[in-house]
């Protein structure tokens, strides 16, 4: 993998093209960053000596995108740090870790993250020199000494990386500590918290009963049946809202929606208190819950997302030994066509809500969600999730969702990532993409070139930043 | 959105491509149109005196590809002067409307929508300029002015716009009066009606019970039971081919079929008459009558088409409010190798029928249609429908189509549509798309020039004619 | 369909991808083929005389990809020779029969059975003219002159064509008399058999019971029950090995698994035995079977092919007349997240498993085999299958394929054809579609040259090797 990133990387291949993508790219490249939806952790910006700590700490252990690749070739996981939940010895020394993962980086050609790491150790760390088995203590080196600088302090890097505003996503228990950290601390960067509920809504979460405990705790309303728990949740609803929130998040499996009775929603509560909810409980509320969520949003405005169809943990070994988000998350078919319908019958016309839809299953886009959110006002699309956010994953929106569903029916782009010092990198790729989109349309006479500039500065600003309302 | 028409648009990007493209557009371009499936009213050519109306007349309110698009921005259907069921007011002053329209023309950047429209407003209406909230009024006065000369007279158009042939769609009740009426006027336009009887096949039709009663009216066949039922059918196709039809469409929600004895389908036939049809009895009625009509087609030598796959009415709302066709029809998955495999055993390998076959699955392309078109004699497959009847669109079709099929199997272009005056643009759109996807084999050297003339001249006009029997 | 074989045909079409695509292809042109899952009969290595017939024998009769698109488009089978089963009379004059292809291989033009007929009739008999009706005899008796010459003779083919080694599909009840004579012939030829147990594996096989019997007699073990089932299957695997074989192959309608207790299999083999198992046995048994050949690949190491999708002699006209293998399969939908499941919790993590899945449902591509084979270290993907092996095919393959799964995890290329002398053209198609994917990123800068040189390398030969343990 090359380092030098070259100024024209993903346009084309067309020269014509290229000169058009590079004119459009130029115009939106420094636009600030609207990152409304990913997964930082708030304790970079309200802790003022955060450190990142090695290479390894920074761009391996937390990185399942990184690690995965590896241990599909092999590479058992204690070799590369990740810690066991039984405690069990893994590998400490970073310097080796670092080795086995340099040796390795050619299964990164030509992937997303591949790309990502590349961009990223250019453009942050000033390297320019392709990581492999020999240059990977040279580049370790390199690595943990810019580590060690004040400029790597992630306050400093958010103003670097021109980004104006951070969501972060936190669970409806959360007190969002940190976040009333960052506001108190004088600090003017715009962090936001996600209201996720996913763990007390999702009867089957690892956990739920003791979740419900502390958001009986944290709301202050004793959650003793069904409307206790809807008022709990109202209430942490608006205390996110508080600290600057404008969204909330849901995962499910499927995106099936389906409203219960308040009597058949209480009895299922019920017996989920009671340790006694059953498969099918839980998916009926989960079903029922988005539309009360849905309800919810019309109400305090707060913009919606589903990110459904992740099978998570599906390696029943790797679950056991290492815990959730380890790389080991698959697709599955999604359908929105009948799942959604009971939720848009609801709400799909209220001018209130904005509910922004996710798929891991891109079939859906041109089948399903371009003629849905080509038709009710309550949708806008999300830009490609995971697996889809990479060069071609977003070509492929592009082409298939946009002629049903029109630009200003999709969100922008969000990053969806951990990884604080990746962020740049993946907007960056986004805005490439976009503008060689773009210029392909130019150039093939489908829009003229003021058409692309205004839907270019949308795609790489304005429409995250309307969609979500910041 | 330029109005300026390049005449190479939709070509390559690649500059070899845009030659080869070229050159084989035009050789097809001034073939005459052959169009064999859409839902163009007859009255068009049977009314000497007929209006197109206003310029919303025309455009917009006929058009829910249009409209739903503004509506999914937030604009309510009442605004654009939709008709309520309940005849509630709606907004009657047309040049508020086609300036709340105009005013939010951008959002059909990319869109085929905006390709044809743009392309109608140019080469129908002379019209250079972009429409927009500024230039609204002036294209109004424009267009209007134009709607009112000689040559806007649909017979006038028929001839300027080079139609070889149209069908139109008509319920299997239709008296075809119209289509009468044109016989009898001496005009030669060639005007074709094609049987589509879903209204009395498909039990759950709303108004099925008047339909059988009309059905009985005009036929003669006092429709006591399924026997009499079906020779009501076989005399109303009868009628149909006297006047020119050559072939019958269907929808249906999914491609099922499967044959019922004579006894079962009477007695789910007597339940319906009786008012006592489940939904169950529905669904098993249109999957044997669709073999039944397969077996109708072998006799009279209808071309059958079918068209499944389109949640109808998926907004409750609109349905209520305005009523069938608002943009609100959503597509499903698709299953042809399972569903149709009942009718294929019966007739597929009857050289006498032909069924051509449409989806709005993409997924069902490569996987199931081009194998199975490539394989029965019976089979041909349709042009990219609806939601995929665009640039990217067609692309698709022909890169994931073609190879297994062969072009053989595929049945030419139908533009599918009520607005007569979008016709020329659609096959515009057709042709050029071919030209490009031939274009990008020959430079790729997987066929040569000679081969894409041969292959152009059938995908712009011969497949049509030859597939429908015209 | 031109018969000059362009040099840089199937590449582009943008100047700069060509020019990298040629540097790329000339690197890996004379590379050996590795050829490690095809059904090349193992006869033409054995027989040292044999003779492939008449330009029909060689090129019509055994090839369903070639009298399938023949039969679509009306000509009956039986006026292509194909055998009846009842013995009826089918066209013998196979100058008549050649003349019928003849005039219908316009039908071909763009697809992957026009391209590797066209390259075989130039590299292998030296035809540089078109065929068609005019040309159709002068070339039969070309063919024909050439077939009759010693450089026909297979073992010398194999050498012409540079094939390293060719594996063949084998039922697990095969005595490989025709290995074994390959073996003792002194030829050094490296063809290998691959163990397919299908016959004995799905209860639901035509003639299952037969096989049964079969299997005892050339394991020597007495089949009574299910542990001595299992016994034979090892012991064949054994002798399969002994022979060369490093991988066995699967197919089944679905990738369903699910481990049943030995009582529970022992169950349902009894009632097989009996003649008394049921559709849910069948599909019960398979899915279990499934799991247990992957247990004894852990133990021989054999690698693992598992071809699911297709609904077999899905035309039943056709099957009752002609038999299986007659262009009359049908792909269905595919699911491997939940169906693989069971197996991957038992050997998924197993490092001494390869299992390598195919697909002929491609939205599995990017949504489930990419993140399967990107985490699993027992998964590698197998290349574009049957319908998909094409130039369109392969590009979607490399496009939704790569970017999740990497290159890493990908098996190369096999051919998976009967017809012998079309396996210098397979390749070549592969080798090409490949060039050309990689030198589209390199001129988009996703990876440079260097890179691109070593990926070629692997694409056109180290993966195949490696992955097949060749």
């Amino acid at each position: 993998m090359s380092l030098t990133l070259h100024e024209d990387r993903y346009f084309g291949p067309d020269a014509r093209q290229i000169e058009v993508a590079r004119e459009l790219y130029r115009a939106a490249r420094d636009l600030p960053l609207i990152c409304p939806h990913g997964h930082v952790d708030p304790r970079l910006f309200s802790d003022p000596d955060y450190s990142f700590g090695t290479p390894v700490d920074l761009l391996l252990i937390p990185d399942h995108y990184v690690y995965r690749m590896l241990y599909s070739q092999g590479v058992p996981l204690e070799d590369l740090g990740i810690p066991r939940l039984d405690g069990a010895p893994v590998e400490t020394d970073h310097r080796e870790i670092w080795q086995t993962f340099a040796e390795r980086f050619y299964l990164f050609r030509g992937t997303p993250t591949g790309l990502w790491l590349t961009q990223e150790l250019a453009e942050v760390f000033g390297i320019d020199e392709r990581l492999d088995g020999d240059s990977a203590q040279r580049l370790y080196d390199q690595i943990a000494e810019t580590l060690n600088t004040p400029e790597m302090q992630p306050r400093r890097l958010f103003e670097r990386f021109n980004v104006e505003v951070l969501c972060t996503t936190d669970t409806a228990t959360d007190t969002l500590e940190h976040h009333q950290a960052i506001r108190a601390s004088g600090w003017d960067g715009d962090i936001r918290p996600t209201f996720r509920p996913d763990a007390v809504v999702n009867l089957d979460s690892p956990g739920w009963r003791e979740s419900i405990d502390r958001l009986s705790e944290v709301s202050g309303v004793a959650i003793t049946g069904y409307p206790a728990f809807i008022e709990a949740l109202e209430q942490r609803r608006a205390f996110f809202k508080s600290l600057g929130a404008t969204a909330t998040d849901h995962a499910a499996l499927t995106p099936y929606t389906a409203p219960l009775s308040e009597r058949e929603a209480g009895a299922i509560f019920e017996r989920a208190l009671r340790g006694e909810a059953s498969d099918d409980d839980a998916r009926a509320f989960t079903g029922h819950m988005l539309i009360e969520m849905a309800r919810m949003s019309t109400e305090d405005r707060l913009v919606m997302q589903l990110h459904p169809g992740s099978w998570r943990n599906h390696n029943a070994l790797i679950f056991e030994h290492f815990g959730r988000d380890k790389g080991a998350d698959i697709p599955i078919t999604a359908e929105f066509t009948r799942n959604l319908r009971p939720l848009l019958d609801a709400f799909g016309n209220d001018p209130r809500l904005t509910l922004i839809l996710f798929t891991l299953d891109e079939t859906t886009y041109a089948r399903e969600l371009a003629p849905l959110a080509g038709h009710y006002p309550a949708l806008r699309l999300g830009p490609p999730w995971w697996f889809h956010d990479s060069v071609n994953g977003m070509q492929r929106f592009f082409e298939q969702v946009m002629e049903t569903a029109g630009l200003y029916n999709t969100a922008g782009f969000n990053d969806d990532t951990r990884a604080f010092l990746s962020i740049p990198a993946r907007h960056d790729v986004w805005r490439r993409a976009g503008a060689n989109w773009l210029a392909g349309m130019v150039v093939r006479h489908l829009i003229d070139e003021a058409d692309a500039h205004e839907m270019m500065t949308d795609l790489a600003y304005g429409l995250a930043k309307r969609s979500y309302r910041l």
